[in-house]
């Protein structure tokens, strides 16, 4: 087992290890204190994992809620959102019970956003069980739901108090499901170069338990050093402006590590052409990204992606941060005008 | 014009005095620098004010977007609060973008949630129109909304940017809605002593900026000294516990700052027989209330209050923290086992 610990204005501990969930309820009677403790997951993980974990909390002296809701993106909307409010409301939870999610983002989101705003924040853990909520979620607080007009517009940040990775439940992922999580790693090998972009060019199989650790540590020391995203943290966007452009403009049949790894060739070669990125690590990225089979392109024009993006809630004022890259192991933010964006990425 | 300053993590101003409506706008631009502003308010309020706040705000340069919704405590629940994000998100507000409140504690409440939760959170601006939402929510940065459960159990801590508290507005105000603030200055009364309790046993006939500002200043300094509710804050629930009770027990026809007064009577005698308060402050109290005509008893039993107090969100693990006068200045909490409340109370 491995241990990162997340120094937010309350420090956690994010685990990661073979066999944890079976040992997840002795980990999260430690970090919180309730008597009461309300085990969202969708139908799919809590039919895989469910019974495990919840039995587990009941050997560590909670009582256990199950709150189980269909699997799929959209169970995070503001319909399942106002159930999980009621779900507590209704079995009297107060300001000392607690949330624990079990699956992949959507459930973290789901349910942090509820534990965020229920009594105006109760204590939550989360139990990751997708690459991707592990190496992403699992740290920064960020929680939310989709509304009509666009995904996770609205939301809260909120820490959780303890977070268990067991690498054991990658093994049953789908192959996309995965490779939305490998994407998140190339990004992380990109930002970080070392050993993680080592490991990542030696290839990752599927639940490397160090693999998994550096990149929830990289994205620890990013979020450590700007807890409230404004600075820094816009690091982790790097080929995210443009994923999102493909996601939003594919409907959402593009996964979201398959969209990122995208994103990332397209930053690659507006870095190597405007922001200094030297031929031998522009080459280097490349390698790494066929190395996973990335698509080099998106099967979308510049222009049509650059509208996409430009509606995408991370502009602000017309200004875009792009995430660049410098040299590998060394990225940075470039504000740019929007009406620029189309001739970077041509 | 008076002005406190409020020093959360986000210092700001809370301005009180006469004629800051027709300011609000180059006050509110002087705070936050959006360029576009959502205007809540309820139909009666946006129909007396909103037109001279959007055109002030409008004469600074914002461009105004007045989201008006149904007047009355039932506007304050999920539908509301999920049309106000779906009107954000439709009108393409970004983080940079705004939010006002002009009203009373509904508006408030439901324009804080929404803002605070809105993109993870956007800059919002109070303009209380009530005695109560100035002396009360005007400080703390409590939002929320009501479930189907019960009152408030959703929301956030979320502090504004700018609270403009025009005591004009007070002239226009239903004497029951007087009433409901009444009862918190009382309260501030009990909790601080010195002026605030000779101006009030003077008389408070409305809208005397220097008890207003005495009001808001006494709540910034608990507030600050405890911005996430935990000790000191407590004490700004003197009279609440039996105050919820009434209300819950009334269905709510028993205003608000009627049943803190009346809370307090109770409390005044569970301090004179248990916790030490003496017979000449208790004379005082009880005067202080009679000046203000509050009923000295409810029309439920002290066993119904207490089960109705039982299942208040308040309560935390069977105990609770009620809020009990030493002396007039000198009010602290009791942790009691819910179990006792009864015979404190008789």
């Amino acid at each position: 087992m491995q241990k990162v610990v997340v120094n937010t204005e309350t420090p956690y501990e994010v685990l990661i290890g073979a066999g944890l969930l079976a040992r997840s309820g002795e980990i999260i009677a430690d970090a919180i204190s309730s008597e009461k403790i309300a085990l969202f997951g969708d139908d799919t993980v809590y039919g895989l994992y469910g019974e495990r974990v919840a039995a587990s909390l009941r050997g560590a002296g909670k009582k256990v809620y199950p709150f189980v809701f269909p699997h799929g993106e959209s169970s995070k909307r503001a319909e399942y959102y106002l159930k999980g409010l009621d779900f507590l409301a209704e079995r009297g939870f107060d300001r000392t019970d607690a949330v624990a999610a079990l699956g992949g983002g959507v459930t973290g989101d789901l349910a942090g956003f509820v534990a965020s705003t229920y009594l105006r924040g109760i204590a939550y853990a989360q139990i990751p069980t997708t690459l991707l909520a592990q190496v992403d979620s699992s740290v920064g607080g960020k929680t939310g739901i989709d509304l009509g007009a666009g995904k996770n517009l609205a939301g809260t940040f909120w820490q959780p108090r303890v977070v268990i990775a067991d690498t054991d439940t990658l093994a049953t992922l789908p192959e996309n499901e995965l490779f939305n999580g490998i994407g998140e790693l190339i990004k992380y090998a990109v930002l970080d170069g070392g050993e993680m972009y080592s490991l990542m060019s030696e290839g990752f199989t599927g639940r490397e338990e160090r693999v998994v650790t550096l990149a929830v540590d990289s994205k620890r020391r990013i979020v450590e050093a700007d807890e409230k995203e404004g600075g820094v943290r816009r690091l982790l966007n790097l080929g995210h402006t443009v994923a999102h452009a493909i996601e939003k403009l594919s409907d959402y049949t593009v996964g979201h590590g398959a969209a990122v790894a995208t994103g990332i060739a397209y930053i690659a070669r507006a870095s190597r052409k405007r922001f200094g990125l030297s031929s031998r690590d522009y080459e280097a990225v490349a390698a790494l990204l066929k190395k996973y089979s990335v698509e080099e392109y998106s099967a979308y024009g510049v222009k049509e992606l650059c509208a996409a993006a430009a509606v995408d809630k991370k502009t602000a004022g017309g200004y875009i941060n792009l995430v660049v890259i410098g040299k590998i192991g060394g990225c940075r933010t470039e504000k740019i005008p929007m009406t620029e964006l189309e001739e970077y990425l041509s």
